[in-house]
């Protein structure tokens, strides 16, 4: 049944996406010091100055839907990934850290070329007034906290929380600025899109292998100091 | 012989350092996106408005002196670590990585509490505009290259200058942002000066336990796949 209100609401999804969308690509390309909310709008084609506090607000809240539409679409992802394996504990170290990377790059792959988010995300966390919003949608969502628990806890290593929390920060790091440092790559580059998904399995591949290392080598450490 | 012209340089000197030592610390706690050019000059206590540009002509020439000032303070630190050690290549990977990370540390144990200049660096490397500056100035100096050059070079592999320069990133984006992150909580928590410069050396530690763990991995992913 269609009246007048649908009709009216899908036009302001439509416009908010587009907002979502413009502002993703500005802030990538050209920082956040350098875009204001009126030239996103304005991107966006909105005719109303101020259209985009109407749909978010202001800035944070912009950026707040940004991240949690990316996070919902990893998430998925991830769940898809995560629902066949039954016990996470009982899973390889590769295992593991697969359920961690490799959502993130399917998501990637998803979204085609150019992608603007991986430079929008690495931008958010190292923003000081941003980089909460950032950890709380999408860095440290419940899948994240089981599949990092789960490598904690395996062999009974890992249990010093403060070397647990560095190993987190490593693997988010990496993942982060790599990602964005591919998109970077892939925008100046302009490969076709099976290429393009090529570059993002082997990063995928790349940051399983530096990750499991990485972990590896601190375990030993740990082990060895006691 | 001391003239005029001495004390009005000296005090010029003191001016342009002050201004730079304000820009890092605005530039970390709040991003590029909430400080100005003006609010600079207006909190380093200048009462020419025009003060920042006098000095460094504009924001991008004030960011590459920081840089630049950093840069060299932390080259010190690796020409003084490197030279008793002869031929690169024949040092082991361990002590490799250490030339790379530790000067970093030693000049943030050096630079005190709190310090700015972690979050400065890991700002500007996602800036679009600014990250080819880091990387020139910092990132990518004569002493880093030939460290990189004689990691890749070692036991003829990391031959792949694709997989040579994807490790190579991988440091970099771990060193530049676990050096942030720990800058923060510091920031945070402000721990008596020793206390400090143990959690600079711990991480230090585990920068080279999990770089190691990361390049070993590579190479045996290397080495296995032809």
């Amino acid at each position: 049944m269609s009246h007048p209100g649908a009709a009216v609401s899908a036009r302001s999804a439509g416009a908010r996406s587009l907002i979502m969308r413009t502002a993703e690509r500005l802030y990538a390309s050209r920082g956040f010091a350098d875009v204001s909310i009126r030239q996103i709008g304005e991107a966006a084609g909105q005719r109303n100055k101020s259209a985009v506090q109407y749909h978010f607000t202001g800035r944070d809240e912009l950026i707040k839907a940004i991240l949690a539409e990316h996070a919902a679409a990893t998430e998925r992802h991830r769940f898809a990934m995560m629902s066949p394996l039954g016990d996470l504990a009982e899973l390889s170290l590769p295992d593991q850290i697969r359920c961690i990377v490799l959502p993130r790059i399917e998501h990637h792959i998803e979204l085609g070329s150019p992608s603007w988010y991986g430079r929008f995300l690495a931008q958010v966390v190292v923003e000081p007034a941003l980089r909460e919003y950032a950890l709380e949608a999408h860095l440290n969502t419940p899948s994240l906290r089981r599949l990092y628990d789960a490598i904690h806890a395996r062999q009974g290593r890992g249990r010093d929380p403060v070397r647990g929390a560095r190993r987190e920060a490593m693997i988010r790091q990496l993942v982060v600025h790599m990602t964005a440092e591919l998109e970077s790559e892939l925008a100046r580059e302009q490969p076709a899109a099976g290429v393009a998904a090529g570059a993002w399995r082997r990063l995928g591949a790349d940051l399983i292998t530096a990750t499991c290392g990485l972990i590896g080598a601190m375990d030993a450490e740990e082990a060895a100091s006691g």
